[in-house]
């Protein structure tokens, strides 16, 4: 068991969660990673020991409060006090109202906001016994605002601000930093290149996000002091309409 | 089968719903109305067949999707066609984040977002093949602001709002109008008088909303022509600190 | 001197002041509005006349103290208690940021907002006394959101609304309703119809605002019991984006 | 005439416009530094050269178009090209709406948003030419919200921010970036310590702002590479209720 602080990222299967668990690593944090399957976590933690970091990677449906319930245990136990926590979990789908099935209604928000509060909730309970600690929730355009298509996105992204909201609100005077960054606009990343080319050409003139500058916007939230926090801010390329 | 318009408001268990299902039956509407068990709806169908209205009542867990469909369904095949949905169902919980169990966080969001989506989805079908329709949607304090102790609470609303948001987006050029009152106060309900009897003693100077006055607010929004149309506005009692 | 109640119209020029007069007329106020010049005035007041209704024109600068004062103390001595007062001076203007002369800023921050500032003091002092008023302020798309060719117009819009929050914060629990309709769309005017045809042509669809149900929605603001006022509501027409 | 950037800080006459100037100095800016009167600027100049910065006071009245224009001109004609602008102009006052008079209105907004505006409209007319620069305007609590007592602050706020959101949607896409932090809470200032003692002592257990870490934020918004930008952020001492 180390004494070094740990920082659990979860959803880090993305590059922006990728990029955020590097950031941390290189400032000596134990990195936690999870996603649903163990596998794909391995490049992320291999790229991070091979410049000298310590990562564990962890599978974890973040929608199950048992196995939310069991990671948090583990890391406490085995590894390290959690000080950073990121809620990194996007589940971004565009269907009209009436296409729009329970099931996906259901599992954007089981994915988006149930798994933010088990985290969060969890995340809550061991830092309010150390009285400090950062817990950060990603989230994106349509956090502020509904949309033709986005009734299901929306709702989940709408439910995490006002997990946010309301747990800033509440921790904030416990000494734990709770923090609600809004990605708006599209992420450097496999999905974007493969599937809006026109939207991934803007790269070359920093139209689109660089998860690397995601990251360290969210490890300078973790670095401000408790007399300075910031609770919400937007990131967005220049180009990007808004 | 009717050619009279039906006005159904779903969750029409409390005096908001009430008053709301009286108001409609007021001006012809058939009134359906629903909560989770009949024999509660009894005294309000008695009360609008005592003057002259017409009112069905429906057993409907409205977070049930199987039901909300056979509910759409038997209510167009049978009584008439739907041209008002007001969704009422609140779910007012407080407790601290840590106390919040992965049960509350997920009942307040079925009852409060979920039934929302399944019966605004359902609506969303028979409206659009007629062009035109109202449906509205009870927001609350906590639909704009997380607060300490309202994580589970403030996430239900707000997904509710950004349901209503993109809704009223997609829906309103096809004829539908899609609202979202914010009731921003105590009502004048049997709860608030056992409970909070100090706010309760302010309705002798209007200090806490009449449901006859909401459910007024809410036949004038369906009386807008649709060439002003409302999508938000609050209603607060004019002692209400905000 | 009457005894009847008095509704005073600031900017009731165009064709939205118009139709709230002719409103407000209609249900036996006494009318009194105001433009800069007077001329104009007359065919609004000879039209409220011929329908039986009582009005009063003024000419008055609106961003002028001594005019605004002298207005109210005109009124209310030698005409009748001002019941409802309406703000609905306008001055949408749009040049990119360079292209904004000092002259426009501030021509456009005097009419929008320090003469709804005045107008706004005016009538709570003579409304404190009596403990209840309403004042309207009449809102637009820029009093939310500044955009590209904006910065003068937003400016003013945003400041008109602040005044409206505050006074609405500070003059609710005295009795005065304070509220903030936003115009959302084009409005059937001359001017509309004139510059910008291919919009006007949505007329046959309803797809710009009719004045006469912009008044209306005035009226019913103006009738809200206190137990359930609304501050803030938008209205738009059904194929408005927004 | 140097080849150093420019930061030109307007109002710099409080603990935060001084810690800005310090920050930018440090990072090699030749830093140029308005207030109304020169001599009280001397401290800051004299602070700043004795650890080897560069720092020019310039008095300036900055609701004065002229003298504004005139200011631009000469730092950018004498001194260096303009990288940044700060516009840090409070105007805090708190008044009943009927004790607000139509001097306070107006001065108000003339120091925190016609200034905004002139120096503004100065910066983008640089800026412009070599599709960069950073341009930061100071938001508060009253930016978001309008409050019993805060008619006139509330107003100049409110236009301030829609000034800085217009400038963001135009000048962003030309690569100049516009931001609005919100400083909400008090700051550690001989004005806080010698007016609100209870509220001073905070100060102790980091309750309220500390104008370095407010310049540290400011330094980091003029860092972001042009992918992410930020337009809007809170500032807030962990204790603040908000």
């Amino acid at each position: 068991m180390s004494s070094k602080p740990v920082a659990l990222i979860i959803g880090a299967g993305d590059a922006t969660g990728g990029a955020i668990a590097r950031r941390f690593a290189r400032e000596g944090f134990i990195v936690c990673v999870t996603r649903r399957h163990l596998d794909p976590l391995q490049p992320l933690v291999e790229q991070i020991h091979s410049v000298g970091g310590v990562a564990h990677p962890f599978a974890c449906d973040a929608r199950s409060e048992e196995q939310t319930v069991e990671l948090f245990t583990r890391i406490e136990r085995d590894i390290g006090p959690i000080e950073v926590l990121v809620f990194n979990i996007g589940a971004n789908v565009r269907f009209s109202i009436t296409e729009t099935t329970e099931r996906v209604y259901r599992k954007v928000w089981e994915m988006a906001a149930l798994a933010g509060f088990l985290a969060g909730r969890e995340a809550a309970r061991v830092m309010l016994e150390r009285g400090r600690g950062t817990i950060i929730f990603t989230g994106a355009t349509a956090s502020l605002r509904g949309g033709k298509g986005f009734a299901a996105f929306a709702s989940a992204k709408f439910a995490l601000r006002a997990l946010a909201q309301s747990m800033a609100r509440e921790l904030g005077p416990e000494g734990i930093h709770v923090a609600h960054p809004i990605i708006d606009g599209a992420i450097d990343t496999a999905f974007i290149r493969d599937n809006f080319p026109e939207r991934y050409a803007l790269k070359e003139q920093d139209g689109i996000l660089d998860p690397e500058h995601i990251a360290e916007q969210y490890w300078q939230l973790h670095c401000q002091p408790r007399s300075a926090w910031t609770h919400e801010l937007d990131l967005r390329p220049w180009l990007e309409t808004f």
